[in-house]
């Protein structure tokens, strides 16, 4: 036999018709209220139809681990003895976002990438801060601006150097994977590194768009601010955590060994093989599956603190690179800081210029007998407002 | 005549009922939607009942300046004219959150907190970096901790040294004023100076609960992030910006002069005085007026990169502070960073203890003849869990 084919989910619109939860089973896409109308979710999710029964899959979310889980298996089982009428969507769909944003925050937990940049940004000096081994570091983003695959890109005006404004010189991309929390907390509580699967929901492909001039202008002392807050685009399918059981594996070693709390005790790397695609050209294909600090640390440390959790609260990898260039997730990186083109069928570049449109692809468990497609993340660069 | 008492919004549960808008006239809580049924909003705000029939101010938030000033002057007349039975409450109400958080940004705009923090951690270094005259720098906080005044506050725990995990040592508060967006903007839009009236519904005090010790070792180089996710504290009250018409005054001279997109034709300076108070004790008065960034500069900079704008987008000024002891926002500078501790009724203070409790207090345009008093702000520390 075959292995099943994978789930996802999102929210689309049929021509004519309003926007809905969807699956992605295998290439059929599912009307999620309209199976749960025929009564084939009953068995995994009690009032499914009201659940589904939205422009959101926020309440699905809401629903936990359990029902995540059921409900998945209940969606290969109507792909496999073939969907009742009314329930498949054909022709074209339009994507929205899959769910609320709540908080959205970015973590910078590649090896790689943050040793590059350091060497590029600081010549001389020592690439890495001492803290950078010691826990994963993040900041808040924009969550008003998470937009979904496709939404046109603006380039943003802002202060690009100390006595300049205007439209950034220097647009860049970051090739990142997101997770999307269901099940929120209460405040004081933490999420253990081995409690991730009883919160976090699935994965989303994401272009953290980054603007490097005002970046290197504003991010003294507090972080980027104008630089990332324009847009995050992450991909229209959310594929759910359970689908990504053969994609884990061990992570590097850590050295030092983190503090108590963000020990674990099962492997959490993730191999996830993702390609940066610029109109039309491959320029990089990262892995996730070498990132130094994993996603149920990140989730551990974002909540040590005992801030709470909300259903929709997103958390980005962070870039995702290696030391080679061909393996190397961002522009900055690429063509360091901008000083080696890269090549593309039409013509050089060091930074995206007007009109460039970026795909960023990927896969999990991409050499196993099942390898799982996750969404595509798209976007075109549109000229300053 | 006497003036006209000051109109604030807030969200409030009397015993045994649910949480709904209500508005606070000089000593006067009035049921809004009670209010709105009795007919006595139909001129300023259509469907007024069904705008306040809700456990949030969101929709008026949403309904626009020529309402919130059309409601603001009905109000005034409901008090002079008394309130019709079944609109007024008495009796203690339970406060809750007024709006729904967006996104969440403080700001750093005090050239006195900034150059006095700089000379705290970085003697013999130019305390400010390049950037500080150039724009309001800012950061994005964590909006789903956002909670309203009287909220415990737990003390948080996380890496308070590159080798130590444990409860923060440094638990500090920082005096700030925030504002909400009530009308927001379409993706590109930017927010000139001039409109700030247009999209910003009204002021909050703000508590900017803040972990020294942790944000000393996490803030490199993407700034704060768990040393101030955990809690932002803001007023149950709500003070519509027409009530600060009185406290306008003019800022403290820029130069270099701003940017274009930071020029300001009005001066949006506001003469709010301001009190921190632990376990009873006065320790500081910091004041707005002096603040170099102002808040329409702050929108405007939080715009011009075509970042959009929703309801309930919280804005914080940063630190409110002064050359002074008497004059400084948190403990950081009152105390020279724990090295001159601030004598309490209940003994010596370096930073927070378990137990005690912060109050912090606003006047808009104190020495006028119609002094407007904001929400207070308050919260007790409760040991880490």
């Amino acid at each position: 036999v075959s292995p099943s084919p994978a789930v996802a989910y999102g929210v689309g619109a049929p021509p004519g018709g309003p926007a809905r939860p969807v699956a992605r089973v295998g290439a059929t896409v599912l009307d999620l209220r309209a199976l749960a109308a025929a009564g084939l979710l009953d068995s995994a999710l009690p009032r499914a139809e009201a659940v589904f029964d939205a422009a959101t899959l926020d309440r699905f979310l809401g629903a936990g681990r359990a029902v995540w889980e059921d409900v998945g298996a209940r969606l290969g089982a109507v792909d496999d003895q073939g969907a009742p009428s009314g329930v498949v969507l054909d022709g074209p769909l339009a994507m929205a976002l899959p769910f609320t944003v709540a908080d959205y925050v970015d973590f910078y937990s590649s090896l790689e990438h943050a040793t590059t940049v350091g060497r590029l940004l600081r010549p001389g000096a020592e690439p890495l801060a001492p803290n950078w081994r010691v826990m994963p570091l993040g900041y808040h983003g924009r969550s008003g601006t998470v937009v979904v695959s496709g939404t046109p890109i603006r380039r943003p005006t802002g202060p690009v150097g100390l006595h300049t404004v205007g439209p950034t010189e220097r647009l860049d991309v970051e090739v990142e994977v997101g997770f999307v929390v269901g099940v929120g907390t209460e405040p004081g509580a933490r999420v253990a590194p081995e409690a991730f699967r009883d919160h976090v929901f699935g994965v989303v492909v994401l272009a953290d768009w980054s603007a490097r001039d005002i970046q290197s202008v504003e991010s003294r002392p507090l972080g980027p601010f104008l630089s990332k807050s324009f847009a995050t685009t992450i991909s229209a399918w959310v594929t759910p955590l359970h689908e990504l059981e053969d994609a884990r594996v061990s992570p590097p070693p850590q050295e030092p060994p983190p503090p108590d709390y963000l020990a674990v005790t099962e492997p959490w790397g993730l191999d996830i093989a993702l390609s940066l695609d610029i109109n039309g050209t491959v320029v990089s294909r990262p892995d996730l599956a070498g990132m130094y600090w994993t996603m149920p640390q990140q989730l551990a440390h974002a909540t040590v603190g005992g801030a709470a959790l909300r259903r929709g609260d997103l958390f980005g990898t962070g870039t995702i690179s290696g030391w080679e260039r061909a393996r190397q997730g961002c522009l900055l990186e690429i063509t360091a800081n901008g000083t080696d083109p890269v090549e593309l069928r039409d013509g050089r570049r060091s930074w995206l210029a007007d009109g460039d449109t970026v795909v960023i692809r990927g896969t999990a468990a991409p050499g196993s007998r099942r390898p799982v497609a996750l969404g595509e993340c798209a976007g075109t660069v549109q000229p300053s407002a």
